[in-house]
């Protein structure tokens, strides 16, 4: 078997660390199976290097910025390297120039193209564990690049399918994906299998255990994840396109603290008014998530929606310097809200989730302010003081102990 | 015209380091030159790397640990080429991939084989300032190599070689070679020209300024060198085949502490005694330097002879070790002592040096242990004691304020 195994930053923060991931790959090594490692840079490393760019100047060049950032993985790279050495197990770093590791040119949200296996293989076939600096490539200028968020997953799972992989493993400080957040609600347990399209949900709702873009990169190449703790051996949580059993109605209960309202009053109840804000914001480079439109009345209408908290004070500016043209009466925001969803592929066939949520919901007495939905997950917007209650609620309805 | 600069690491220690040098090349790129910049790792990161590995195993890898001192350099280069931006002047960092910097495949003491000069000719024609990182360089396994003491040096010249540039300017934090020591001897004087021959003598007699390895190497490829400060604008020592003004009869004085005498007593007058001590002596990798034979009597004679400090309890031990086979009545060692020297082409053409150099010594009452000499070099073991005093009376001697 050939197995990829990915340790983040906080896997490899120090010697003990470092270490016990050697252990844990060796003991993998030792059954006889080839081993690839893609690591992450060393605890806050990378946070390091940025604020050491950041002092020599505040707008540094990217790719000089990659330049640096890339030397983070290569340092954890090699120590990883002499910890297995010093255990007496063969090991060799290999960096994106060493395994060829092809990009996008552009600097620190790189994509792969093409990843060489020649010299990953001709090293696993010395019988030496592999260990791969995650998050860099090489573009075709022969530049180094970074892959931005999420970069050293993707590393991974870009590895396990070039490489035909017979599992890919992605060791975090927690034992897989949950039910909801445990600090939240007790009763939460581990999901043993999921879907990538409900990971995807999961994921994007702030449920932080893999990026994204490695989880759409699994499912394009049908790579199956296993998402597991570097601090134990508890069975992890399985990613992949369908789950054994019968899909679960709902998969998981998910979070997102990270947005804020904003309401648009009073604009003319007529053709093209939705297209220019959003197009407004667009331009400025501002990410909507839900939106709501009133019926309107009187010729007039309402129309609000959500972005990320950190977008609401610039939203609103570009808004009222724009009121006349977007015919506003008043522009509102609130950063007191958050998002609770619920996701399952089961609800593709079940009728009636949507109410039983909104019931769950009603009975501890949490007002929806905004309601949105895909084929897998319903989202609703709700006071920040309220998600607490509300995620419990939601989960003791939908997720049986 | 080419000009490659090359900056240690206590140039590059901090921000405002980094700035200066900046400053100092951007200087150069605006008198039209084109400028290739060869960087150590900033300050003490190198030793900080060897901390860190070491830390994870005493032996690590010397692959793994070219790998991790590699970082170094790209680090302080990216930084480089930031604050080069910052001050509106387009610069590119290249590390030794980028370059394809080919050595040989020992790790940590790697000689260069070829160097492409595809990608800084490129990056040159585009008006930008080449930043490459020093030390490092690319073997046949397509693994990072480190080059080893005076590393970053021999880069500088390997790059002024097969650029064909115009100057190589080695900047350290002294203003050039001097006669002697400064601080010991209160008139010594920068040298304004040296040839690469007593260069060579004085680095290896403990003028830390050049490595002999990028002396010899800027000989091999008659690269003129510019030895001078990063701090200030004075005139540096240049390093040439033959110096312009006729010879000096004594270029320097230098002094090295790092040696220790071996004395063998009362070994039989036989053939291949010798042969026999530092045949052992070569076999244990230990480096002989000044050797002294008594010319003997009753059947017996004594071998006395210098090793660095470093080696003699090694040594000794070696050859009481072997005491019959060599035999020898008693082995004695005394490490409180020191090289003398005096280092000029023109010795070569005058006879009668050595005798000034004796009668200067007499005549300040220091006792002379051991005596040896090359074309342009004459070299005396002393007392330690007698140092300061020593290096004085012979600088006096011979050159001139």
């Amino acid at each position: 078997m050939l197995i990829v195994k990915k340790f983040g930053g906080s896997s490899v923060a120090d010697k003990e660390r470092i270490y016990n991931v050697a252990k844990r790959c060796i003991e993998e090594y030792q059954k006889g199976n080839d081993v690839v490692v893609v690591l992450s840079a060393m605890g806050k490393t990378t946070d390091g290097l940025l604020e050491l760019a950041k002092d020599i100047t505040p707008n540094p060049s990217r790719r000089e910025l990659d330049m640096l950032l890339a030397t983070g993985e290569q340092t954890s790279a090699a120590l990883m390297s002499m910890a297995m050495g010093a255990l007496g197990v063969p090991a060799i770093s290999l960096n994106a120039f060493q395994v060829m590791m092809q990009t996008s040119s552009r600097y620190g949200n790189a994509r792969f193209k093409k990843i060489d296996t020649q010299r990953i293989r001709h090293e696993l076939e010395n019988r030496k564990i592999v260990i791969v600096t995650g998050f860099q490539g090489v573009n075709k200028y022969d530049d180094l690049t970074t892959l931005g968020r999420g970069g050293s997953d993707t590393t991974a799972v870009a590895l396990a399918a070039v490489l035909h992989a017979d599992a890919c493993e992605i060791y975090t400080d927690v034992e897989g994906v949950y039910t909801a957040d445990p600090r939240i609600v007790p009763n939460a347990r581990k999901i043993s299998e999921i879907t990538y399209d409900e990971m995807l949900e999961l994921a994007t709702l702030g449920a932080k255990v893999l990026h994204n873009r490695s989880v759409e990169m699994a499912k394009k190449y049908g790579v199956q994840l296993v998402v597991r703790s570097s601090l134990n051996n508890a069975q992890g949580t399985i990613v992949k396109e369908e789950t054994d059993m019968e899909s679960m109605l709902v998969s998981g209960v998910a979070v997102d603290k990270n947005t804020a309202r904003i309401a648009v009053f009073g604009v003319k109840d007529v053709p093209g008014i939705a297209f220019k804000i959003f197009d407004l914001l667009a331009k400025n480079n501002i990410n909507v998530d839900i939106i709501l439109q009133s019926i309107g009345g009187n010729g007039t209408k309402d129309i609000s929606f959500t972005v990320a908290r950190e977008d609401a004070q610039e939203t609103v500016a570009i808004l009222k310097e724009y009121k006349n043209r977007i015919t506003a009466r008043e522009i509102e925001v609130n950063d007191k809200v958050a998002k609770v969803s619920i996701v399952g592929a089961g609800m593709q066939s079940n009728p009636g989730v949507a109410s039983r949520m909104f019931e769950a919901l009603y009975n501890v007495g949490v007002n929806i302010r905004m309601i949105a939905t895909s084929e897998i997950r319903i989202t609703v917007l709700i006071n920040e003081e309220d998600v607490d209650k509300a995620m419990r609620a939601v989960h003791d309805q939908f997720i049986e102990d």
